[in-house]
């Protein structure tokens, strides 16, 4: 089988580099379909011999050249994990991050990394959304995407139905409370929510639940998806 | 005069689109040289016509296509300014970010960008780092630069040199106090130290003032530089 460029629809994806594949055979290796290696590849870190860990794993490899000529995004990587995409749905019981059509694979993998940092497991995308399967996504998030779970939905309306328990906290420069106010932390489950890049939540989130503000200055339009996110996350990480 | 393509040493610079065109123009208006559009330009936004922006401010522009396809990195960009580089040194009286070899210009950008939201307005670079004044810098801060006072030093010791009033916080891994346990502002003037993006600081800074981590999940080797200032930056602004 000759590994194709990801799309969409495929049905499996690809880590580029070292340190995604290594999360990706630590915590999904049963998804793992083959690890290739590039002809040049040279062993860095002595703790990490790629060879010794597919076969103790039983992971087939591969030296193949071509496969980084054809799939590398010019990227400098040697080796490449081929996996087979999974299902692994958000839980009920658990905090929920939200975002509502996301465009920026970067922004999401630093998102989803981020994330996992302050121990938020549990990632709802509101499609239409970038692809967290993507690898490009996965190569931001530093292959932390295997460490989470995952779930879409085609319309806010659609996530709130599957999930009425959960507390609902919308981030929005209209947001009716400044994050410093929350001073006690949801009985869980609840969901942080945020919006597209550019466009932020539509105003129609206001009436969801708890609508919260990150206090700045005028002088910038609004704060990087990515940076609003992660002064969430560390301040309900506090809580 | 034929602009030519940024470089460390270059006089002159750019801005790349019309956010940070406008934000130049308003903020460092006697140092734009031209203002350079494309023919193809159409006015999106009826509160910003360019053209008379530029006359009110006797500021040239001038209709170039050529100018675009050489500089604009590939970037769908309509508008150019010009401007000469310009002294806007750090004041003593205010906290400063420091940043310890940075090396990426988008965190540069970013971190610039979420200074200003959050009133740092005095940055320190030391040597090597990225330069604030690429064009890609400019556009990742998207225009905040120009809001901004700026000094770069060859050492860390020579920036103490020059302001020992300052109380310094490295933020480190290995930071000695968890970033929520500081809970009073410290009187200004005060530094936020961050180090490089793949190395962090190094260990001597830990005996500078007080070191500051910020609690995080063993499964991620280390926040994202600028999410860490954007954690540090809001906190500290929160005080």
């Amino acid at each position: 089988m000759e590994l194709k460029k990801y799309k969409h629809d495929s049905l499996y994806s690809y880590t580029l580099g070292m340190a995604p594949t290594l999360e990706l055979i630590q915590c999904r290796c049963e998804q793992v379909g083959k690890v290739y290696i590039h002809p040049n590849y040279t062993q860095k870190d002595e703790r990490y011999n790629i060879f010794q860990l597919c076969e103790s794993k039983n992971i087939p490899w591969e030296i193949n050249k071509k496969v980084f000529d054809r799939l590398s995004m010019k990227e400098n990587v040697f080796v490449l994990g081929m996996f087979y995409k999974y299902q692994a749905p958000v839980s009920a019981e658990k905090p929920h991050v939200v975002l509502v059509n996301p465009s920026n694979s970067g922004n999401l993998g630093t998102i989803i990394r981020t994330g996992l940092g302050f121990g938020f497991r549990d990632l709802v995308i509101i499609r239409p959304g970038v692809d967290p399967y993507d690898p490009k996504s996965i190569r931001s998030s530093m292959g932390a995407l295997f460490h989470i779970n995952l779930s879409f939905f085609d319309s806010f309306a659609a996530y709130r139905a599957q999930f009425p328990q959960h507390a609902v906290y919308p981030f929005m420069l209209k947001g009716s409370v400044p994050l410093d106010t929350i001073l006690e932390k949801p009985q869980p489950p609840f969901s942080l929510v945020f919006g597209n890049e550019a466009t932020g939540l539509p105003d129609e989130f206001l009436q969801y639940g708890q609508s919260i503000r990150i206090p700045q200055s005028q002088e910038i339009d609004s704060l990087n998806l990515s940076i609003a996110f992660g002064i969430a996350a560390y301040t309900f990480s506090q809580l």
